[in-house]
């Protein structure tokens, strides 16, 4: 289990552990109202779309608690609104949508004070994704050969889920059965995901670890040798292309070069059938100025232009492992991925 | 020409711009003595071989002035520890030992105050150095094809060498010549040369250019489709292994990917035919803070390990030209760069 998590329920409000702040500090925001909740996902102290949906569960037993203290039996129509406002704080984020609708869907059934009930149904959903953290980390782990480095890229830990990770928690799973003696973390720019994050996860937990610059991929995999890359997703279209952080798609060309595999790890709530192929996925692409400034410093002419897409989307010929928490699709092709789903069954 | 200069002879002073203030601050340092001129080499006040040659040339003369006024006709004796210490200042810069070599072979003709010659003698290795720049700038811009796009990595310009630069004085010429529409400038890390330096000789120019960070060159060929990346060397190998900014290799893994094309830019003092090939080559690597701080500000937990080179070294054949200032060699390999050099004659 990790030391590290992204948020906790604690003397009936949410916590957040700040993101923003990390590594130079490390704060927790105490949200009591699920309006925090909100402003506290829109302004990124919570980041990681498992972490987001969860922290939503959270925001909806205070909206619940607050509507049963104002309006007593009246409480179903009140609440409406606090839960509204919590999906829409980031609307992109599947999870978000995904874990208010199902608190949403718990409210019929309840009578007199819903707190607790809906307390139980927030803990199940944060429950059961890290329980599906530990099954992706089992099939992914598996994997890899006792003593091999790896190369990550990004933060997928337990700052960006409920605990433990996906890609960061297989890395940390394999760690602890001694198949992995060292992680390279990739700074991630622009938003150094992987200095802030990644680094600090991993230094809290003990596990063996150097920081690389993006750019040093090839360099890394022809010199030092890592024998996989393994990364999370946004996205996964039907064929295997896999949407992730900007930068993904470079390291896994270099580890093709220089014959590392490349696994990625996601919840099979990434996977999205209706996208036939990566050229259909949209990439956000967002302002010139989180390349130009850094912390609030210049580190580029004032204007300068800036091409700055979130991601980008790995072709799956490139990709050796789709791991989920349902087990592990090798060498993933539009055949591979949809006869796999087909056995889940319905 | 190029608006853009790091270093001027101006009131019989050697006057460098503070390329560690760049793009913040435009600060001419002024030079009036050798000890000023190896201090300010040591201290990256100037960057680029050429350029710390260059400087190194018109340290000499401040030498010589001063070892004339104190000592008179001994000033020759004198003058030896001054040219030691600039020599000195950066080992590895292999311009600096030439051109500290150069104008010290001058000194024994010299008759009554030196200072006139010497200061001819070191606008002449200034001078020959432009013109070198603009010999390769030609025979590189050729290659491009009118409206493209291209990618580079680094700063590799005005502010690299006596003026108009190395690769991007192929991509200033090239856009002169209505053959690039839009360069792409990988931001560099950890250095950030390409987002301090190479972004504001652009803006100088009035060159459309665009910054990205060094992990997204998959994506860019994939998507934006430049036609080449374009580099600078610090050392090619006899068989066409190139040692450059690290990143490099990378971007060219990147490049072939997509079917861009790789050209290296550098003059004919960077060919090590010693070196057989880039296994050969020892690839310094720095101290870990470089990553885990930015302008003071901690991006990393404290005390956290990174694997720092300052250089990766590009197999000879992702490379499709290298462009010296004496010609083009296409595809290069062992055998045709061997043929190169022997028709230059000894």
């Amino acid at each position: 289990m990790s030391a590290v998590c992204a948020l906790r329920w604690q003397g009936g409000a949410l916590e957040l552990l700040d993101q923003r702040l990390l590594p130079a500090q490390q704060l927790w925001l105490r949200c009591a109202s699920a309006a925090e909740v909100a402003d506290a996902i829109r302004d990124m102290v919570v980041r990681g779309a498992p972490a987001i949906g969860i922290a939503a569960a959270y925001g909806a037993v205070l909206a619940a608690r607050a509507a049963y203290a104002g309006h007593g039996t009246g409480w179903r129509d009140v609440i409406v609104a606090d839960l509204d406002l919590i999906a829409a704080a980031r609307p992109t984020a599947v999870n978000l949508a995904w874990a208010v609708q199902r608190m949403a869907g718990c409210l019929a059934e309840l009578a007199g004070d819903p707190e607790p009930a809906l307390l139980a149904a927030a803990r199940a959903i944060h429950d059961q994704d890290i329980a599906a953290n530990h099954a992706m980390a089992a099939y992914g782990a598996a994997l890899i050969e006792p003593g091999s480095r790896v190369l990550t890229h990004c933060n997928t830990g337990a700052l960006a889920t409920g605990g433990h990770g996906t890609a960061l928690g297989v890395i940390r799973t394999a760690h602890a059965q001694g198949r992995i003696r060292e992680v390279f973390v990739d700074e991630t720019r622009p938003w150094l995901q992987g200095a802030r994050l990644t680094a600090w996860e991993l230094q809290q937990d003990g596990i063996p670890a150097r920081l690389v610059v993006d750019g040093a991929a090839a360099w890394l995999f022809a010199r030092l040798r890592p024998a996989w890359l393994i990364v999370g997703a946004d996205r996964i279209a039907a064929n295997g292309d896999t949407a992730n952080k900007i930068g993904t798609y470079t390291a896994a060309l270099a580890a093709r070069a220089h014959g590392a595999r490349v696994m990625v790890v996601a919840p099979l709530s990434t996977f999205d059938p209706a996208t036939p192929d990566g050229s259909a996925i949209e990439v956000e692409e967002r302002p010139a100025q989180e390349l130009t400034c850094l912390a609030g410093q210049a580190i580029a002419p004032a204007g300068f232009a800036a091409w700055n897409p979130v991601f980008d989307v790995t072709p799956a010929d490139l990709i050796d492992a789709i791991v989920c928490e349902h087990g592990v699709i090798e060498r993933p092709d539009a055949a591979r991925i949809a006869d796999f789903l087909a056995a889940l069954g319905p």
